[in-house]
């Protein structure tokens, strides 16, 4: 059976979740969606996220997918359930398996988050750990600054280590052992926050985690793709394609090929 | 007779011409709305700014206006000419007052224009500028983290200023006498700026340029209040009020009131 995976994301962040599950699955078809037109969904409120969201996913449902990642992590915290309750389409969302893998790590029961300031002020994270253990101490920071660091690419500078700093004094502080970083831009600063955070802290990157747990879910419900055939991945932006294209390949780490820009709005 | 001014913006940095058109024309009545649901439009395309703008005029036509400032500079740059062909109220956008002001003021005829990318790939100022004096040389530079440093309230950090250092270089070199602020956020960071430029160049900020040419404008066409009434405000914003109001009272410089959210994609 041939399964094509629907991702959509606030824009481009998202390649970072794409490029976990081209490499861990790369016989399914993907459709992914930046929905570049309207992020950031970082500063949004959980209403506005909401009715993105819903218009993203029936964007994807109008392409026939039979799974749906929300690769963005406000959309995760905002939208999740939300969407879970209007369509019966499966769904997977970022915060669970970066939630597990932190549980699974933390020693000293001192777990850090930083995110977006819709991320942080869900409190998602903090529920789902303590949902899985209750003596998890949790702390968290939002970093409104270092998604435009990272989009910028304003990586190996001194004001970005600054910055950098200043954010996670506090949690360096609180001697967290684990870290999550709760939104896909900040894979790209890994650096420069491990070298803030010490090499004590284990750092987890919910792109790789939710990969991971796609790949266990489609195994569980027995799908499994004919593992001789490359799935074809297409992408789909809501604004015009060439900047999604150009920063996008440092975010997916190879050639971006197949971009059609739509009108989200419509769906 | 009473008039009735329509401003829009992204979001918030256009409250800074609102501020300014309160101070010189206290009478008018004045409709502020910010698309805080869809900001920021300077990373945007044409295409997709041109629609937002649209959306946000027949907005404020609704509101039975009588004149429209376009307070976003990118909005104007892309966006002014296509509503004065789609609508006949009066429009002003921030680009011709800022140009106008700068051409006064340069005496070496070198004059600088700091913006988003929208706003200086759009090449209006220097168009502009150069429609007024073709003997003026323009250096442009985006600074798109300028604007997530003013939102963030980054304001007096050694990173801001090593970030305005950076982007401000190659125009210190140039030796401009004159520095275009052609973004409505940029006017918070103008003490690190004149810092950065040196005492010599003389900063022009697009949010009191438009105010005096908007004075100009009512004043030829005989439209003046009653001196004696006090203007009523009104705003009106895309996404849910509070960080609007929480960070627009910093830009706007007195306390907000009366602020509603609307849904924009209906108009």
């Amino acid at each position: 059976m041939k399964i094509k995976i629907g991702i959509f994301d606030s824009g481009i962040g998202g390649l970072t979740v794409a490029a976990r599950i081209f490499e861990l699955l790369p016989q399914v078809d993907v459709v992914y969606f930046g929905d570049t037109a309207r992020y950031p969904y970082g500063p949004r409120s959980s209403k506005v996220v909401q009715k993105l969201s819903y218009q993203n996913t029936r964007f994807l449902l109008s392409k026939k997918v039979d799974f749906i990642v929300v690769a963005c992590n406000t959309a995760s915290a905002f939208a999740l359930d939300h969407l879970k309750r209007k369509f019966n389409t499966p769904m997977l969302g970022v915060i669970e398996p970066g939630a597990k893998t932190a549980v699974r790590y933390t020693k000293n029961k001192r777990v850090g988050v930083i995110g977006t300031v819709g991320t942080i002020a869900s409190k998602s994270y903090s529920k789902a750990i303590r949902k899985l253990d209750k003596n998890i101490r949790v702390f968290s920071r939002a970093c409104p600054l270092l998604v435009a660091l990272a989009e910028e690419g304003y990586i190996n500078k001194k004001a970005t280590t600054m910055i950098v700093q200043e954010y996670l004094k506090p949690l360096v502080r609180k001697r967290i052992d684990t870290l999550i970083l709760a939104c896909t831009h900040y894979p790209l600063l890994k650096g420069v926050i491990a070298r803030v955070m010490g090499s004590k802290v284990k750092l987890i990157d919910s792109a790789e985690e939710i990969a991971f747990e796609l790949k266990r879910c489609l195994r569980a419900k027995r799908v499994t793709a004919r593992s001789n055939e490359r799935g074809t991945h297409a992408f789909f932006v809501s604004d015009v394609p060439e900047k999604f294209v150009q920063v996008g390949e440092r975010f997916l780490g190879r050639k971006i090929r197949r971009v059609q820009r739509i009108e989200i709005d419509r769906y």
